[in-house]
């Protein structure tokens, strides 16, 4: 069944179907807008993403279920960056008028599910059709106390770096992609990443961290974000980086470059004050999730990066630019 | 100047420069999600429209201010369907990166002039870059004490139907924009609409309304999402639809079936209770916006159009459907 024998109405209505009510939601899906009821003493946090085909994502390299979850996670890491839990999100998408009903299934099943896993709940957004490819734009909204909201300008000199997980795998995965590679950890890490909610809530509640981000565009430009945000520097220590076993052997010939500047692995970095790495240490494994200290927050300006012999290291490409030369 | 020279996060910090502040957004543009603080007691709205090159918008047909406006205004349009004040927005925009630093910031210009008129803050989004054409994403949220919310399921039998303004401008300023027209007020009404905020608002808090929608996919389609979610059917009366004098000259010999199922007039379709109308009138007339009635809403569903002569009349297409036939 093609999509243009549904219509966008009949589209909207098998997915609201799908969706479960929520005491937070006053109108979900089927009026103008949406109603949401705020939490008292919360906060709103708010994060909106585009995921162009072509762009963004290959059909020829993820099946439409994974893709759905893809594009809720990447939005949910955000909010869980800023130490919030997700409460709702919308989407939109644009769709060619050719695209079989069975991939609007497959996605929305993997979005729902992932949204469930997570507690946010679909309340509204767009549907409309496509002259060139798939198009999707989530918003994914998420509350917490004012007092614990995670930001990126609070880094001071003499804290600690740390990140969650290993880094490079995504980017890693996407050469492999790009190679004909279809399976893998590395794939996987590329086409279905895991947002880090349990930990960005855990580190938020606990008071741990002074600034953190999402790995979204690699860790040295979003140490960059970090840094500018909190008028300081940072030394990083190549040594520390966390690889995976699969990021080795795909990479480990040269293995910063990726580890540096490759995307999307989103992980958390952040930084916490000196004393604290045993407090974090604790806290991520309560949730399952490796941490490793990578370095330090220093006064100044720019990040200084450590080759595993002690000499400054220069890396060739400082991380994703959308506008930037391919 | 290209994009490609300023980059991704060069084009961030320009937009950022331009945003004012406002006391409830405790963190706006540059952190993983913006911080939003609600006012106590009221529902937060929320609504997100996709607007793609080649399906929306033609950009032979408008100018970067103007495009910008529109993509703000077809969502504070739908905010004001809820009777709610427009509070904050996200854009995301994906761009080819031939597009000349010259279109966003017309297009920003555009945008925020329109968002200061309304009294929303533009506090986040996404830039990427788009290998098609432009896709714009806008995010827009408004408050409303909860009981004021004015849903599409309201409506009751014996209640008028009412709609602002004027109806098909829109639709026949896109048909002279494709015959090779430029200006005038139709083809004003397609590029430029105005969200009915300020009546939406003013018709919420005065309690007066039962139902209400946008007209974004013409009378018809619109006055049945009301019909359905009411769980009514109405009775419109093809000689009292408000007609403006340049529709008549350019669709004067068969009015009926664009000013039926012409979409993006983004007036308001609205039923109040049966001798409210001297109320709503004089309100309407308060913010400066002409009021019709255009029928009754009857017990059963579908809805009855009665032509001129008092027959029934059935019109050649319905409306809008993103994923129908062209």
């Amino acid at each position: 069944m093609k999509l243009a024998e549904l219509g966008e109405f009949g589209l909207i209505d098998r997915i609201k179907a799908n969706v479960a009510a929520s005491p937070s939601v006053l109108l979900g899906i089927g009026d103008d807008a949406a109603a949401l009821s705020p939490t008292p003493g919360q906060v709103t946090l708010i994060t909106s993403d585009m995921l162009l085909e072509g762009v963004h994502f290959d059909l020829s390299f993820c099946d439409p279920f994974t893709l759905g979850r893809k594009s809720l996670s990447v939005n949910l890491s955000d909010v869980a960056a800023m130490g919030a839990r997700p409460r709702h999100f919308l989407l939109g998408v644009a769709l060619p008028k050719d695209v079989p009903l069975e991939f609007m299934d497959g996605f929305m099943a993997g979005m729902l599910e992932q949204a469930g896993r997570y507690g946010a709940t679909l309340v509204g957004g767009d549907t409309c059709a496509s002259k060139g490819g798939v198009a999707i734009s989530v918003t994914a909204l998420g509350e917490q106390r004012p007092e614990l909201v995670l930001k990126r300008s609070g880094a001071r000199p003499g804290d600690v770096v740390c990140v969650t997980g290993t880094v490079g795998d995504a980017a890693a995965g996407l050469k492999q992609l790009f190679g004909g590679v279809r399976e893998g950890f590395l794939v996987r890490r590329q086409l279905d990443p895991t947002p880090r909610v349990e930990a960005g809530v855990a580190l938020a509640e606990a008071g741990l961290v002074t600034a953190m981000i999402d790995v979204s565009d690699g860790v040295l430009q979003d140490m960059g974000h970090i840094c500018e945000m909190s008028g300081v520097g940072a030394r990083l220590e190549l040594a520390r980086l966390p690889l995976s076993d699969a990021y080795r052997a795909e990479c480990g010939a040269d293995p910063y470059p990726l580890a540096l500047s490759g995307g999307e692995d989103y992980e958390l970095l952040f930084s916490i004050p000196a004393g604290r790495e045993p407090d974090v240490a604790a806290l991520c494994a309560s949730v399952g999730l490796p941490v490793s200290v990578i370095g330090e927050i220093k006064a100044g300006t720019g990040i200084e990066l450590v080759a595993p012999d002690g000499s400054s290291y220069t890396p060739p490409r400082r991380g994703f630019d959308h506008f930037g030369a391919d």
